[in-house]
């Protein structure tokens, strides 16, 4: 499955503004979105297992990847596109020995070394962050547009950017370098998220047009 | 491998009363115990890896099958034995998928309902209980020596008998059917644990001999 990073949704079924976390998802996916990550932090594993399969089925009708994050037992009992994994996480090389080569696995990156381990351990792309101060999630440490720039300036793997990201910032993060942006509640706590995702995807859209046309 | 479930540890490295993992498990292992299970519920994954794969080999020099609980990519990673799931874990039909035929797989299961399905899902062993109060796993429900009894009469798989367990009453539980015991803290907080596992292992073997002249 070719990789298209533009629009990038962290799922949490457990924050969702109280409302049907498959609705919203398929209304981010009505919106623009290009790739959804499945996180799930609390609760039983079970609940995740039946959720992810409606979240799977959704995914295919939009022909969007669904990936999975940190665990991958449950990618492959979902038959989910990939996972993603955090530098405490599974490894990425164990990741891509479990789920196989044609397996998207990505990995968060927020140095250079950290970008280049990824890379040589078969990552498929990285997700760098936080660019931007974030509520989503509690101590991660900012790196700011330039560190952005800096890892994506250090691999040849795509990279999206995450923390803090909407539809006024998201240019600045594709002119830093970004492959897209990844975000949680921007979409998911919006009060329309199809409205949020369409935005996101028109201000990425814009930013990688300008950016080609520069370069 | 062949199992036999006659002492089974349940290590929370997290949990060894401010002593060295790894020590209190070989000391469990030259004690006389027969499986050992990893449970890690809370910190970092990698860590769990590094700490588990020197367990792995640890266990594979007593001859000892290792599971993991719950996650089969841990027990994919590490090469383990297999893995042991709870009622809300990986379903143990999606376990066998991804870890074949010859993994070992056991179930949590309290009722004869819950035995028969695992079974029919094609489980290796039970986990049962608990059988007396127990301090380790806060909101277990006590189902008694007459729960464990009711449940290994329900299935034709083995039954490990949990909660509570220690030297004293390990022979109720194989009288009243189990294929062996498990613990945690009978072990892993005991003053001398190698001690504390050959008590159990001694009490256990002389409840199964006492069985078979029985039977
Ligand atoms: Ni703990």
């Amino acid at each position: 499955m070719s990789l298209d990073l533009r629009v990038y949704l962290v799922l949490d079924p457990a924050h969702t503004g109280g409302r049907s976390p498959l609705e919203v998802a398929e209304a981010a996916l009505r919106g623009g979105v290009t790739v959804v990550q499945l996180r799930w932090k609390v609760g039983p594993l079970r609940e995740m297992l039946r959720w992810g399969a409606a979240l799977r089925e959704l995914c295919r009708r939009y022909r969007v990847p669904l990936l999975i994050n940190d665990r991958a037992d449950v990618a492959l009992a979902l038959e989910a596109d990939g996972v993603h994994v955090g530098q405490e996480d599974l490894p990425p090389e164990v990741a891509r020995r479990l789920l196989g080569p044609r397996a998207l696995i990505g990995v968060s990156a927020r140095t250079p070394e950290q970008a280049q381990a990824a890379e040589a351990a078969g990552a498929d792309y990285l997700g760098t962050g936080s660019v931007f101060p974030t509520g989503s999630k509690e101590g991660a440490r900012l790196i700011g547009l330039e560190g952005l720039r800096t890892v994506a300036r250090a691999t040849r793997l795509p990279v999206v950017a995450i923390g803090g990201v909407n539809a006024e910032n998201a240019a600045a993060c594709i002119q830093a370098g970004a492959a897209g942006v990844a975000v949680i509640s921007a979409i998911t706590q919006a009060p329309d998220p199809e409205a949020a995702a369409r935005a996101l995807r028109r201000a990425v859209d814009e930013a990688l047009a300008a950016r080609r046309l520069e370069g």
